[in-house]
């Protein structure tokens, strides 16, 4: 028998709060997925003025981190031509994604969920989705 | 041109609010999805202990109340073997809802969004959708 | 070799004119679609306040007339439960429409290709699809 | 609540018939599609000889334009390998496109829809794309 370390409504919570904090700082309306350790959806916020398309791409971030548990910018290193994981990123319908914004939420040294963020370019989605995982950081 | 009404980020939590206010009142964690007048998910929450099947169930009854402008539960009674919408339920991949629990969110006679419930009996579902249109009329 | 009669783009348009006005008269604002024999979409409008779920509802009313040359209301009558074609509505994706306002376009005898109908009643829905053709019909 | 700017049918018409009129000029005969703001498809073409595969990528084209806010060639651009978006050409199933062919039509600042062209070359679809938003323009 397995026991699972998984985040929770409140953890999510505290994960779209930091990160939403970091857009505004920004200047940027992002969408802010956040998933449990199983890929599947806990909390979602569109900002106002968020893309739509990136409804469906933070959600898929979220859930490439953590069920790959593994950062999605990570995948887009190893997704280019001649490199080991190339094509992944059409893998599982389209959900797997390569494209930076979505990192793995760890615990104690386990993926307990993932936080996908998108509509910035990959590099804001990746800052503000680092200010999710260090505003969850700080209530462990 | 045309000028629509949207509901917001801060309508999509007032709806949130009052929908887990009641789902915790009955004792049933629920997943809860808002939807903008266009369909496109706005916020979710998946209460812990919210079915994991109830995630897409959720927005998709949201995605139904809000872009057919019309309470699921009604497409329940017009889709039953003999009545006029039967076999609608598969329509859109799937994504057409005829279960209770979507809700049309209205301001002012525009439909500006929907709210999606479920994880409980579809009766349930409803009394929370509900209690989150409650919570938001009361903002109006 | 076969030689295929098909709808062209004129067609289409006297197809959505004559449907559009007989909406209008009806003041229900609809998704139009038309598709060609093959099932392949021609031409689409939706009118200021149609259903957003209808826009793929429509089109998929017309894939399943065209396609299957045979009006979706039948197939409602036909997939009732207990009826030969039951369960047929999940068929596709989905995309086999089996409720009203899907109508084969027939010239000299021979499909030439669909019109589909949603944003009404299943009704209000046949009624428009019929005008549509009626318009189409009175050119040939 | 938020106040949304959106195209209406008119509008849609107006850059149908700019976009129909340069592919005629070209003599390519093209797939047309108009989305809204919030990237739900409001009316469409296919020109007589225009392609079946075109028919879902024009829609995708104008699906990704206004709703990411963005010309579909410019994820072309920061889309190559070891560029920023490498790899998001599969997200969304495949609808995020980043061939050129897909504008956003801008009223007043704000993103009201998109246009999508497919058939022709990605220049010639983003030329014939130009001339529905310069119709589109000289009406406001």
């Amino acid at each position: 028998m397995l026991t699972i370390k998984r985040l929770d409504i409140e953890d999510a919570r505290v994960l779209i709060a930091g990160a939403r904090a970091k857009a505004e700082e920004i200047g940027v309306p992002m969408c802010i997925a956040i998933t449990d350790e199983a890929g599947n959806l806990v909390a979602f916020e569109r900002m106002d003025g968020g893309k739509v398309t990136s409804t469906t791409i933070a959600i898929d971030k979220s859930f490439t981190a953590s069920g790959a548990k593994k950062a999605t910018h990570l995948y887009g290193e190893t997704s280019q031509p001649g490199a080991p994981t190339y094509g992944i990123e059409s893998a599982i319908g389209g959900r797997l994604m390569v494209v930076g914004g979505g990192l793995p939420v760890v615990a104690d040294g386990d993926v307990v969920g993932g936080i996908g963020i998108s509509s910035g370019t990959p590099a804001q989605d990746m800052e503000v989705a680092q200010a999710g995982i260090d505003a969850f950081a700080a209530t462990l």
